[in-house]
């Protein structure tokens, strides 16, 4: 259900406040339904990075990482704390967080991987792990950093959450309220399930796209190419403008599932490629046929309910 | 340039009154800058498929094509002849209309692919070949037929011309005036230029999307897949949902150059897939970085001046 939910909170600590964690503190603070103190600490590698959040009124106050008196500080009497940095600050986040961390508060994040943030959250959280509850918001923009943050960026987009057998389904349930008080729809997935299904729908469409990118910029004609490139193209490729470094981690924490779904992928494309060699306009047809009879479909189921018109993920 | 030209023309007969066909009809005859009696005859496989269009006003006349008087009547006296159908009727349909056509006649075409267009004419016109004057307008939407035709579908859009050693240059600057009068930048390229540059950054990605949706079609947990696709799974394949006879033609008539292009893509793949399995974020990054800048760059430029929200090529 997308129903915003009634939600109370005291203390959210963020570790990253750029466009995820800014627009869930943005929906937190300002969408209606949302009650308690409703405080929202930023933390960054330096306090320069948290200074635009707090200039935009993002976050009420800030902390830097490398700061313990402050860490401490910040993380004292936290409800929640939601990491939302690229996923392989995971762990060395963690590690950095759990000397200071409440028995009460329940960690949660925004990765796009999970099964390697839950790995590593074991290790860097030990027997504190029941704490962790894994989560990833699928949803984001091309534009990153705080000033992208929207308050509804959530609104109506799916957030997978992959409770570990340690967890309290009490805080698996406070972190689902959070997140439908953000506007969104709440899902459970074990970490491989989600890791494979993203694999597929997110993570591969972004290396091809890249891929191509890649692939005329190599070509002796690239700028005669650019210039002839048109709306196909520009929207094929709209994902390689992402982040290089977000995405230079998803590629190497899903490896395993997204090596899966490239050989999927490349047989598929071994067999359109066999029928354009042959000149097999049939079994071409057939396949583009049913291809746009899928995606017809699913643009009219709603898309996977994206409402906006920029969604990255 | 993209300046409205002064253009006159008396009569334009249309094969194929979809959306390629219909939004040049639509722009002469609405756009200012355009003189002369600017009648449009529209030609299609049967009554019924034209009987829309004549609905619409975007054409004065019809004709069926299989009726030797009404296709006599409809060529005679024609300034301009457009064949804006699938590529593969081109030599069916030259060889329908040789020998209605008047000496003064100027026959062009809308087709994606250019050097099987430029064989096909050669053998269907014979010692006429210097009447054709291959063209192709680089626009389009996803949605199709005449009822999605626009007078600004070619606005600021690129419209390349191959001319031929038998054309007459004044000829080709028509043709080359008509399509800036409909808004259009126009360019010359050779054919197999041509074939080369739309088959890397066009034919290439309708392949590679069409095929994404395809693997995910043919795999186990299609359905949870499709629930969790996002922003990036919309735009990369919006292209998808293209018309599959128009696409099956493309991939056969223009196979050369599209392999050629499918196996230096699989070759980038390769490479990629080998620094993921590596682990090797350090490449990984490098690759992402320099597409992002590439592609950022090009929007910044203008997206090949790509105004409107929905162009498909």
């Amino acid at each position: 259900m997308t129903a915003v939910t009634a939600f109370s909170f005291n203390k959210l600590v963020i570790f990253g406040v750029g466009l995820i964690g800014g627009s869930l503190a943005r929906a937190l603070r300002e969408r209606s339904g949302v009650s308690g103190a409703r405080s929202v600490t930023g933390v960054g590698r330096s306090a320069a990075s948290t200074a635009r959040a707090l200039e935009l009124g993002v976050i009420d106050a800030s902390a830097a990482l490398a700061d313990d008196a402050a860490l401490r500080a910040a993380l004292a009497g936290a409800d929640f704390v939601l990491l939302a940095a690229p996923v392989a600050q995971t762990q060395p986040l963690l590690e950095r967080i759990a000397p200071f961390l409440d028995d009460a508060t329940i960690v949660t994040d925004a990765g796009s991987t999970k099964s390697d943030v839950v790995a590593a959250a074991r290790a860097a959280l030990g027997a504190r792990i029941g704490q962790f509850v894994p989560g990833h918001p699928i949803a984001g923009r091309e534009s990153s950093g705080v000033d992208a943050a929207l308050p509804d960026l959530y609104g109506g987009r799916n957030v997978v959450l992959c409770p570990l057998p340690e967890n309290d389904p009490r805080d698996v349930e406070r972190v689902a309220a959070m997140w439908r008080a953000a506007g969104a729809t709440v899902s459970d997935m074990s970490p491989g399930q989600h890791d494979r299904v993203l694999a597929s729908v997110s993570h591969l469409p972004h290396v091809l796209s890249f891929a191509l990118v890649e692939q005329i910029l190599n070509s002796p004609d690239a700028a005669l190419k650019f210039s002839f490139a048109a709306g196909g193209f520009r929207d094929f490729t709209r994902i390689a403008a992402s982040s290089p470094e977000m995405w230079r981690d998803i590629c190497v924490a899903n490896r395993a599932a997204l090596l899966d779904e490239l050989d999927d992928y490349t047989a598929v494309l071994t067999r359109l490629r066999a029928a354009i060699e042959a000149g097999d306009g049939a079994a071409l047809e057939a396949v583009f046929a049913r291809s746009r009879v899928a995606r017809t479909e699913w643009q009219e189921r709603g898309g996977a309910k994206v409402a906006t018109g920029d969604a990255s993920k």
